[in-house]
């Protein structure tokens, strides 16, 4: 299932190996301005060769609109983007065909659809996030000029260290998307130790909704938080989700964990936001906060052993050009889905009570 | 949104206090042998009253089968059943209308309805996993006849403690649904200490399939641990979610972390199985399992400050009869949403490739 | 699948022998007054025995809220509605265990489920169309209230004699719910000839959508005569749809065809609406309008030949009571589901363009 | 809304003044051969210039598979195909803008979304149709040879003239897809007068399924026919749709409506198939046949009176390339569209019952 989305709804497609990847977005509200280049800069944040701790493979990913905009606004017809492979000749992947390399999707694949794409994982790999980013920009847009909602996000654990500071302007200047200046030097360090040597690191980003409308979400199915968590848990290599103070949050007790409402200024809102802006489902207007662990990279540059589709137990080296770290091109990422899910909710409540 | 599931579909209904909660279950199999009794046992499961850890409430939640079942055989139409509210009389929640309880979902609520039932949180109290259950029931039931496949979980920490040992026939013998039988009796006196202070625990809870097929999940949107977070998350109180190692996997390298495939005895299995049973969103056919934090309950009887409609600052004491722990009634739920999941990617898999 | 639409939604249930059928009405708009009352008036209008040319059979259909509604409004939250079953009692129906009425939809029952309700076709029978008057009642109530939208039909055509003058007033005044004063003598005849005979006849309805909002439908699957075939081809016995002059335009040339828009008045409307209010998949905000055909009732009193699930060539007599003609009880049902579309749709424009 | 389907689906994109239109089918069968010849040959059936009596232009509609397909077979995952427009060169349609040509969906357009390509209707030209055909195609040959149904169709109406010779394999032999070859000289010679005077002709279009499983279709909502209905109502210029006997039936009384089953040879089938092969919304196993009815091609050489967003009443002569008659090219649209359907409704039969 390659649709997302009750109203705001993408449909993706593409291989990394195949001759493009790209997206339809439906439903998007007409004569919103659009071009390229909105796109283009979400799609530089998440492109690989942007530093040195993203994998050095060079692709530049320039999208191309292929419909839904006219004259340079969005028509409220289906929005198709699609980005080119610049390096679609067929590179010897020959040695993988068969192989279920360790931790990746290639053995469900298998199981799933007797005949899969080995190169590089085809559908499986990364690269279909470009067109989630795709849709992402879009909505981001539309959130940012029509309801003055901004989506952002950081590292906040990078190997076994939290960060504890954060300090927004400072995301985009840095190469891991960190928001501690302070901790940056050191974690830089311990990434390019483990970049060469071979091996990856994994990690926790946290992402930030400010400003949201109160009301988003659709219980019971369509919680926001169950939105969010099937958004972010569909994103490769992401292992957990929680949103507010999560997993920690059972360490307290109920009085303690509790969060009061506050009326102050004709305004009520949560005195702790521990609960990370959303409640029974529906966002209060609060900040909506929520953090996902991203693991190691599992395509690394150390001989490992594993099976192949003969039943055979072997050693594999996997070639190639990877990242040793997944978090600064999946912060994007994650963004896009967000806003996809917190604009589709907008639409959801316009719908439903006329807003 | 109040439906779930692509082909195994539940739809719900019911506030605490209304007549009646319930759930209509579409495009079940026919010729599924099913009486009131397959899914009382379930329910009896979730029951509040049923031991000295939870609500002391007297529901029996009785369930009635009103349609899709013909001589104790489904027929593959919906199937609605209902469970009736015993004590359904108006009691005196006046000192609830308008106010917003710390940590509950009334704010939000009122926030995008506008008008809303105050009476114990109406539609966003926990009673609207009776339906949720129901559709459990059945769904483990097909999957356990038809496919082998069973469901079950235990709660993994209490307040601060984890649990390390496993023993899966101890769960149901114990009210607090644990797997550790040494560590039974000091967790008992700290839940009943705290239950004794009006106040409340939260915890962890670990779910298993045993048995899956291999090739369940429908990338890239409907991964299978998307679909489980999706789930899990929509029931009530639940902050967080993580497959497999989880938030845990981002201490260790990608060499520590990477799982190889083995081959042994004719068949190909994950050697650790650190990653849940899932990879690139399709089962493996190893035991699937999870992990999701549940909150203390929001719901204590001790004196607190909130906000209501008004925009006045108030103090409240919410009186009732409440769990001073979750986890036990919720881990049925919790199995509850896991079948539905599973069979619904059972039979998604049945419909695109064949098997 | 027993869920229609795609904001304003109606999950149904119920079998014609079962203790009860109902509906789940979700995602309907907060606020809205709702009682009883507002529904049932819908249902007298659709129930058994209300006439001499209606089936005799006595069923009240009371129906009843089971949730949703708070202090006499819609809370947001999902209606269920149920009517119970006066005479669930089980009646002699062994003679038809494994035959296959001729027209009816036993046969195509037996090969999809294998195992099936036997008795007057369980869930194939019309008695399902119960819920979807419910949910059209509410649909209808909020189109009517909140956007003066009304929604009315008649028999345009009864056995081979179609009818020509429209006079609203009298549809509700007549047993056929005819709009020809002048035909209605003859045909009420013809009927009762029929019916005396044991025989059945069939015919033509029109469905009219006055003071429709301009801008409905979602091109291009969505569109608004699909949505609205898909509607009516599901009620049971509807054999044919067609919007506007329908398949009689087939008869013009293009010059003849072809409406030109007209600015009159500071409007712009079709100057003959012969498109039935809707071009490319989009209301026009002229009157919509479609006409439906509905075969004879296939349950006559006449012995027929037929087989049955062994395999013989039976003779067979079916007892029980039945409409001579379905048009007049089957109107409020296109009505209903008529509702149901243009309130969805109504939604998903707020939704989309943000009206 | 542009996707279509349950389990196989397809999104669509492309105006037809745009850079390409195109398709992504998701949840396709893996394991299927598929090349861009196999899509190629239907929309060979499809494009314009294929003969005197369709438009003039010259797109030779050039198909180019962009994923989904790896050495010559599906692997499951989404197929995008597009196919790119020779000649985007903005021509000169600002005698267009703000327009609304009479019978066409530019006045709907704006009305909904405000801002509207003009150029020839936009994304409202049947242009979009190129998309429909290339998921039918692929459809089409999954329900060949997996299924070994059959999906065909030919003109049974043209202007006023009924036809009653079905003689199949002349359909693909004459441009007009008729069937019946002694009515084919003078319904050309109707068709070359009509086109040579500027003008338009509608018709009525009969589709057959061969062949079909019975079991399929999906109560209450999901019927087949009211699948079959929506899907063919969603083509541009359809207004009206009819199953087996359709309208016609209403002209007989129930005891020769009534379609008897008959056991013979250890097969049962229905007699006379007045239904189409449909009963109570499930395929009975007989050939499914309907009739669509398709207005006079609104862009015709005629000077005409109409409106444009100004409030003025204009003369207008649209130029441009139209075909006299679209039945030649909708015939394949629809065949399309009703592949759909089918191979979805095996493929949900498959999900829920394991067939």
């Amino acid at each position: 299932m390659n649709t997302f989305g009750n109203l705001f709804r993408i449909t993706t497609f593409g291989e990394t190996h195949g001759p493009a990847v790209g997206v339809i977005i439906d439903n998007c509200p007409p004569g919103v301005e659009l071009s390229e280049s909105d796109i283009q800069v979400e799609l530089d944040r998440r492109k690989p060769g942007q530093s040195a701790v993203t994998s050095p493979r060079k692709e530049d990913d320039i999208c191309e609109i292929l419909s839904g905009v006219f004259e340079g606004k969005t028509t409220g017809v289906p929005i198709a983007v699609i980005v080119k492979s610049k390096d679609a000749k067929s590179k010897d992947y020959e040695n993988l065909r068969g192989v279920f390399r360790p931790s990746h999707a290639d053995f469900g694949y298998e199981m799933k659809y007797g005949h899969r794409d080995h190169r590089s994982g085809g559908r499986a790999s990364a690269r279909e996030t470009v067109s989630r980013v795709i849709g992402g920009a879009v909505a981001k847009k539309i959130l940012k000029e029509q309801f003055g909602v901004n989506i952002w996000g950081f590292s906040q654990k990078i190997g076994k260290t939290e960060f504890e500071n954060v300090d927004q302007d400072f995301i985009e200047e840095n190469p891991l998307r960190m928001a501690d200046r302070e901790a940056f030097d050191t974690t830089l360090k311990l990434v390019e130790t483990t970049r060469d040597d071979g091996d990856s690191l994994g990690g926790v980003m946290e992402i930030r909704v400010d400003n949201p409308p109160a009301g988003l979400g659709s219980p019971v199915f369509g919680k926001l938080e169950a939105e969010l968590a099937r958004a972010i848990m569909s994103i490769p290599a992401i292992k957990g989700f929680e949103i507010g103070e999560g997993f920690a949050i059972t360490d307290k007790l109920g009085s303690e964990a509790n969060d009061p409402f506050v009326a102050e200024d004709g305004k009520t809102h949560s005195k702790k936001n521990t609960n990370g802006g959303v409640l029974g489902g529906i966002s209060t207007g609060d900040t909506i906060w929520f953090r996902a662990a991203i693991k190691p990279t599992s395509s690394i540059h150390k001989q490992q052993q594993t099976a192949n589709n003969k039943g055979e137990n072997i050693d594999l080296l996997v070639k190639g050009r990877h990242d040793p770290i997944l978090l600064p091109r999946a912060i994007p990422i994650l963004e896009s889905m967000t806003a996809l899910v917190i604009l589709d909710h907008v639409m959801l409540q316009r719908g439903q009570c006329g807003i």
